[in-house]
C-alpha cells in the first residue's frame, strides 16, 4: 500500500512512532547468538520478535550489512523479509546519485529488498529525487538536518537546510518525507514551518543529545497524527548485551513509546 | 601503496588519465556474455583485458552491482580481485553517513573489496571525512560540484561548491581528492585554484556534454602531473554491444587517451 499508507495504519493501530534502527553491528553481537550459523540475523531475528508489536519502523543502515559483503547483504535481505509485513521497512543508505544509477538503488532497495522507504541524500539536485520517484510506489526520507556535531558545517551554510525542506515541501508528502536531526534545538521548529505535512525521521534522542520532549513539542504535526518517526538504535539494541538482551530491548521500546505518548 | 602514490605511479607508467566507470548495467550486456555463468563477471573482466594497459582508475558503482543483491555484490568483490594490483580502484559509493557507521562503510569498501579510494558526500559536513580517514591508508574523492543538470540546486546555493572546495582542502592532498563534474564550464578554474594540490575525478564528458579540451585547460594542475581523471562508463563500455565490444571498449579508451594527452 506504499509507506505512507502503511505508516499510518501501523501508528494508528499501535499507537506508537518509535522506529528501531537495525545497526547491529557484528562485533557488539550479544555473547548468547554468537554461536548461531549467522549471528546478525539470529540476532535481528530475536529483536523483531521481541519489539514488533510496539513499533512504527524498522530502519537498517545498509553500512552494517555491506560490512560483511554478499553474506551480510543476503542477511540484510532475510532480515526484510522476516519483518512482519504491516511494518514498514525503511532502508538507511543515505543514497545520492542521478538517473540511471540512481533508478539502480531504488530498483534494489524497493523490488529486491522490498523496503517500503529509503533514506537518500539530495545534494546533487532534484535528479535524485527524480530517478527514485520513477519506481512506483516508492518513498523516500531525504537529509534535511542531520544530529550529528559536524552537521552545521554545511547544513547551516547560508541556511541550505531551509532550501532543502522546501526543494523537499514542492514534492507529495505520499512520495517524500525529511530527516530532520532531534539534536537540532529551534530549528525543529522551523523545519516542521517549512513541511507541514512531510512525515519525519527524526535521528538523535538519547546518546547524542535529542530530547524526546523537545522533539515532540516542536516537530509534531498534532497530538492525534505528529507525523514522524523518533528513531532509537544502540539504546535499544544494544541496551543489554546479556543473555536478556531481547527482553530489555522490548522493555526500551516501550518505555520510549510511552515518552513520546506522553509527550505529545 | 595507497591511492595517491599508485596514481602518480600508474599515470607516469601508463601516460594516461583515463578512468573508466565499470556501470556494468545487466539490461545493458552485450548478447556475448549473457549465457555466462556470471555474465556481469565475464563482462567486467572482458573490459579490463582489453583496456587496462590503457587507463589510470577503474570505477565501478555499488548501485549496479547492490542491484544484484547478494550475487551483485560478490561479482563486485571478483571483480575487484581481477583488476591488476597497480591500478587503483574506485568504489563509487557517494557514501555520506558518519562515525561508526561511515566507518563500516569505509572498513567494507576499503579492507574488504580493496578499494583504494571511494567517493563520498560530505552534506553531514566534516564528521564524513574524519570516519573515513580513521582507516589506515585510506583515500576519498568528496563531491564539490557534479555535472548532472540539477546539480546547481545545492552546489551553487551561495557557493557551497567553493566551500566545499574550501573544506576539502583542508585535508591532505595524500588523503582526499574531489569529484568535479566536467559540465561546469568556468567552475572548474575555480575548483582548481581553490584546490591546488588534489587529485580531481572528472564525470561528465562525452553524453553528459562536457569537453576534454576544456576540462584540461581548466583543472590539469601541470602538463606532466595534471593530477585529474577523466572518467567515462558508457562511452566505453557500451560503445558497442556486438561480439567486437571489448575491441571497441579498447579503441574508444585509446582515443579518450590521446584526445585528453593531446590537450594537455
Amino acid at each position: 500500500m506504499g509507506f505512507y499508507n502503511k505508516y499510518l495504519a501501523t501508528t494508528k493501530a499501535q499507537k506508537t512512532y518509535v522506529c528501531i534502527g537495525l545497526d547491529s553491528d557484528i562485533i557488539k553481537l550479544p555473547q548468547a547468538v554468537r554461536k548461531e550459523p549467522n549471528p546478525m540475523l539470529a540476532f535481528n531475528k530475536r529483536i523483531i520478535d521481541a519489539t514488533h508489536q510496539y513499533v512504527a519502523a524498522y530502519k537498517p543502515n545498509l553500512a552494517f550489512y555491506i560490512s560483511q559483503g554478499a553474506k551480510g547483504i543476503d542477511t540484510l535481505l532475510q532480515t526484510c523479509q522476516y519483518i512482519p509485513k504491516q511494518i514498514p521497512i525503511i532502508i538507511d543508505v543515505k543514497a545520492g546519485d542521478i538517473g540511471n544509477t540512481m533508478q539502480q538503488y531504488a530498483h534494489s532497495f524497493f523490488k529486491h529488498f522490498k523496503a517500503d522507504a529509503i533514506t537518500i541524500n539530495i545534494l546533487m539536485g532534484k535528479d535524485v529525487i527524480e530517478a527514485c520517484l520513477q519506481i512506483t510506489g516508492s518513498f523516500v526520507f531525504a537529509l534535511a538536518i542531520t544530529s550529528n556535531p559536524s552537521a552545521n558545517d554545511f547544513f547551516k551554510h547560508h541556511e541550505l537546510d531551509s532550501t532543502l525542506a522546501k526543494a523537499i515541501n514542492q514534492v507529495s508528502a505520499k512520495r517524500i518525507g525529511a530527516v530532520v536531526g532531534a539534536t537540532q534545538g529551534s530549528d525543529l521548529a522551523t523545519m516542521r514551518n517549512l513541511m507541514p505535512k512531510h512525515i519525519f525521521l527524526i535521528p538523535g534522542i538519547g546518546a547524542q543529545g535529542g530530547s524526546v520532549e523537545s522533539v515532540c513539542k516542536y516537530t509534531k504535526h498534532s497530538p492525534e497524527n505528529p507525523l514522524f518517526l523518533i528513531n532509537s538504535s544502540r539504546g535499544i539494541i544494544f541496551a543489554d548485551t546479556s543473555l536478556h538482551f531481547a527482553t530489555t530491548a522490548q522493555k526500551e521500546t516501550i518505555k520510549l513509546r510511552n515518552q513520546i505518548n506522553n509527550s505529545l
